[in-house]
This record gives C-alpha cells, sequence and structure tokens, in this order.
C-alpha cells in the first residue's frame, strides 16, 4: 500500500521554514521543491538522507533476435561483469559521491555463479522474443515483481536510485510506453545504445508488429508481461517496495522511467516518492516523462543508464536537504527582509 | 596573457581516451565535453583537480540610491556577516561539497575591522551612483581588477568558482550587458532579489537615463568603470588571473556571467576556461548566456548568487574528470564493441 505524501499542515510547516531561509523567496529554484517533497516524505521539516544506495538490475530480451540493438547481447553480461570489477561509468560516480552499489542478475542469459557483490534473482535466462510470443508468462512476471520487492527489502538506507542493464532493453521500454500512454511508436523508439535512422525504423517496426500480434491491453501487470524484461518487472518490484517503505526514489533514463510508468499505473501514489533524475538524449524520454507530468532535475545529454543520471543527481538532492536543515534565517542572522519596492 | 586551449593533436588524443571508455560513443552527453575540456585546459590526458575554491566578492552600489532593489543596502554587510558566521546557502553548499570559501570585501560601505576568514581588499566604500556619475574612476577601477589578481594569487587549487554579493548588482549586470552587447535593456534586467513588474520597469528606465547621459562607450575597462561594481571589478581582475594561469573557473549567474562579458571582452580567449555552472532565472542571465555563445551546465530555476550555482555544479565537473580517468576501456574490461547495426 502507497499513501500519497500530501500534507496541507505538512507543507505549510516546511513552506514557511524554506521562505525564512537568508535568501530571496524562491530562489533556489528546483531545490526549494526537492526539499519540500522530501520533507513530506519523511514527514519531516528536518529530513536526513541515510545510506544512499543504487540497485542495477540486469535482464537479457528476447526480442534481440529481432536485430533491434547495436550491441551483441553478450555485452549484457560482459557489463555486469565490468560492473563487479569496479570499471563501468556508474562504479566511477557512486565511488565519487558514496553511493552504495547493488548489482542484481534479475535475468541474464549467462551464468555467473556464486559471486562476491551480485545479487542472484533469476526469473529467467532471459525473456522471450515479444515479436512472437509474451516476453514472460503472468507467474513468471509476478515473481520478478516479488523479486524486485525482496532486493528492496534488502537495501539499507532512505533514498535509492534505479539503475539497468539490458541490450534490447530500449525496445521493451518503448513498447511499454506505447501500449500504456498511446503516444505514437514513431515517438517512443529511439537510437538506443547507437541505432542509424534505418535501425530506428526498424525497432519502429518490430514494435508494430508485436502490438497487432498481442492486440489491446490495458492491465500494466499483462502489458509488462507482454513487453518487459525481467530487469523491468524487478525494478517495477522494487520501485513498489521502496515507496510502499516511504523511501525516496532517483529514477533514471528511459528504461528506468518506463518501470516506473508500469509501478504508477499500478499506484499512482507512487510518483510522491520520485525525484527525475534526469532528462534522457533517449529521444523517447522527453515525451514519457511529460506524459507522466513530471520535472527532470538535469538535462546533460545522458543516454547511458546504469543509474548513472541517478548518481548524478544525488549531490543535488543532497543539497536541498542541507540547505533546509542547516542555512540561517532572517532573525537568526540578523538580516534585513525585502522591502515593499 | 590568456593562451587558447586549442590543440587539435590532445583534443584527439582525448577524445580518442574518452571515446575507448565502455559506454555507447557520446552516451555521458555534457560530461564528456567538460571532460574533454579539462583535459586542454590542463594539457593531460589524466586532469585532476585540486582544492576546489570559491571566491565571494563583495561590493556596494550608489545605484540603489534610485530605488533599484528589493532589499536595503545594509543587506550587503549583514549577508557578509552570514557568509562568515556560516549561515548562508553557499557556506551550506560549500561545507557538503567540500569546498574552500574565501570572502572578499571589495567595496562594502561598512567597516568590517579584520576579521577572520574575510579578505579586506575595499576599493572603496560602496560605487558612486551611476545614474549621476561614472561608478567609479579609471583608475579606482584598474586598482579593483588589481586586487582581484592578487586574491586569486592567494587561492591555492586548479579550479575555482565565482560568487558575489552587492545589493544593487543586477542594475550594474544589466547595464554591463546592455552597453557592452547592445541587447536592449528591457531584456537585460529581471526581478533581481524580488523586483515587482513596476520595480521592473523602473530599473531599465534608471539604465535608460545613465546611458543617455554617459554616452555611447566600448572600450570594457571604460563600460566596468563606468557601470559596474567594485565586486565586479575586482571579480574581473580574479578571472583575468585565473585564466593566465590555466585554472578551471567555474562561473555563476547573472552578475558574475556579466564580470566574465568583460574579461572576455579584455581576453576572449577565458572562455576556454570556462565551465557555466547554471542558467539563473534572472531574466536576462539566458540572453547573456546566448550571446556569450555557450551553454549552461545546470538550469534549476536558481537566482540567488553567492556561487551557489558554481558550488553545485562542482560535483559534475569531478564526475566528468574521474570518468575520464576511472572508467574501464572496451578492451581492458573484455566488453564488446558496437556491431555495425
Amino acid at each position: 500500500m502507497i499513501a500519497s505524501t500530501q500534507n496541507k499542515s505538512l507543507a505549510g510547516k516546511l513552506q514557511a521554514a524554506i521562505n525564512d531561509k537568508t535568501k530571496p523567496i524562491g530562489s533556489l529554484g528546483q531545490l526549494e521543491a526537492l526539499a519540500l517533497q522530501i520533507g513530506l516524505i519523511q514527514e519531516s521539516v528536518t529530513p536526513r538522507l541515510t545510506q544512499p544506495a543504487i540497485l542495477i538490475f540486469a535482464g537479457d530480451h528476447g526480442v534481440v533476435a529481432e536485430g533491434v540493438s547495436a550491441y551483441p547481447q553478450d555485452v549484457t553480461w560482459q557489463m555486469v561483469e565490468n560492473f563487479l570489477a569496479g570499471g563501468a561509468a556508474i562504479n566511477v560516480f557512486a565511488r565519487l559521491h558514496q553511493i552504495g552499489l547493488h548489482i542484481i542478475d534479475a535475468g541474464v542469459n549467462h551464468d555467473f555463479g556464486p559471486r562476491e557483490g551480485l545479487l542472484s534473482m533469476k526469473a529467467g535466462n532471459g525473456t522471450a522474443n515479444f515479436a512472437q510470443q509474451a516476453a514472460m508468462t503472468a507467474e513468471t512476471c509476478a515473481q520478478a515483481i516479488d523479486n524486485g520487492r525482496a532486493a528492496l527489502r534488502a537495501t539499507a538506507g532512505n533514498i535509492v536510485g534505479f539503475g539497468e542493464m539490458g541490450i534490447g532493453n530500449t525496445t521493451a521500454a518503448a513498447a511499454l510506453m506505447h501500449v500504456l500512454t498511446g503516444i505514437p511508436v514513431e515517438q517512443c523508439v529511439g537510437a538506443g545504445t547507437g541505432l542509424l535512422p534505418d535501425g530506428i525504423a526498424h525497432k519502429a517496426e518490430v514494435i508494430r508488429r508485436a502490438v497487432a500480434l498481442h492486440g489491446p491491453q490495458h492491465d500494466p501487470a499483462a502489458v509488462l508481461a507482454t513487453y518487459g524484461g525481467f530487469e523491468i518487472a524487478t525494478m517495477v518490484g522494487a520501485m513498489l517496495e521502496a515507496a510502499a517503505q516511504r523511501r525516496i526514489l532517483l529514477i533514471d533514463g528511459f528504461i528506468v522511467t518506463s518501470a516506473l510508468l508500469v509501478a504508477a499505473r499500478m499506484a499512482p501514489a507512487i510518483l510522491d516518492y520520485c525525484v527525475f533524475a534526469h532528462c534522457s538524449d533517449e529521444s523517447g524520454h522527453a515525451r514519457m516523462l511529460q506524459a507522466l507530468g513530471v520535472k527532470p532535475v538535469l538535462s546533460l545529454g545522458l543516454r547511458l543508464g546504469e543509474g548513472t543520471g541517478a548518481a548524478l543527481v544525488l549531490p543535488l538532492v543532497q543539497s536541498a536537504v542541507a540547505f533546509l536543515n542547516e542555512m540561517a534565517t532572517f532573525s537568526s542572522a540578523q538580516v534585513s527582509e525585502k522591502s515593499s519596492v
């Protein structure tokens, strides 16, 4: 059960605290909105962030058989190895910003064996090709969601970022976006890891054929099972659990937002708990954020995934909480207030 | 003497290093541009950031007598006291992001006496009212510029952010912008610390009258002396010295960018050394950045000054340098490269 964070009385107290800080009203812009949001999530005028973590969910996609990615499927497990070895972009950012990193094998088509730092929660060895059949059964999808809830429960801290790795997953995310929002396929697909225009057109065509095959669907769990990936479904479960526990969710790019889109159809109040880290350079992302009615914090032209945007936004979220807790007030600092000009 | 950082051979090496990292080409967006820029500034494929610092320059403005600010002039020295006591927004962000903070009295209309943490470099007790006469003489302006060079030399580290405090200084900055770029006054003025539309119109009228009084001017030093503030002129000197020493300059909001505009007219190559931290909510700033042909990193609706934007962008700059130094390459991590899709 996810409760809305709306609370007029507390919101009034938080806004008064923000306005009393030694700065012109509203002059910290989006940081003020973040401070307010986090205060509401934690039901406190002195919120704190503890043990920031990022969960990276990895999974493989049967739809790669349709030739929808610029990279071979092996890159999924190779990048998981890179995460475990500490050499990926997200490792660098997590070290720099002191973020705990948790790698979850949600369904990679590879046997890693027991590995230090890897949480094995395989819902399968990659999904089926959704151009030919549902990516997963309803039961497997429910299992993946449960896996995500368990992964979240195993993670400490009150602020959690979401990241992913899965060759082919921009195709799955674009299909989810199209079916759940009705936005035309051509506005949902993008270059992914580096497709050329012909490749993007082919990707759109694969999705159109799949939608014709599976027919109209509205139930978010059914749509997720039909087009989603194991990493996406597992992420949906982790997101639902995180919001149910009133944690702050840092939402990364296109694929993570597609998981959030599914979760928000299941439990709309989840949006109260989400900080949208950035607007990805993947072309459908801006449109997806717009469909959710949300505004991202950063816009740096990133299109890497892995949770990199979530890692990069953390220092700004920390800055928002810090100004609320630490700045002097006009009265405490004996600074004159605005005159009536 | 400020040298351009352009160097085709080194740029090629840096770009190759960036492209060889385990990520799709270009997928770290603006962070890749930052890594390249900083490599060129430091003439190294393994750049390092040392002892990040922010200099806050404070000064008072005679033009406040025209009723151009929502706050009384006393707020300048009161906020300097707030900086010294550690209670302002910039103190909070500097502590959080481990940035050394240096407060410079460039010409506040107040006698602080000798104070721990305050560098006294007064060019005067506030400027003259530029609606009636030049804000400062050519000699005083040159002195302020020299003061800034000295302040910069007294600062360690190879990355320095610029911040300011001075009631009335959006009026000075708007006047500098208008005279140096020819952009109409109404596109240069904004709400500052919180003017209402009538106040903004009045501010524009004050600038128009002053420009009619002083007549056309083109020499950047002369324009600076006529309309600038002591904190702006001192900042110009510090910026010129920082670039001459090949340090990285973090350029904050509207007022800091107006100082950079002056400095860039004196030495255009200074732009190679600048990271434009954010686009301020002060309405002229976007237009000023456009006139300089530069793209800011953040856009958070900030309009506080103090160097807050410079402090908030630092973790992103550190992230850019870190990925260049620490990420694995495709060959080292044995990750498959892009196929020809």
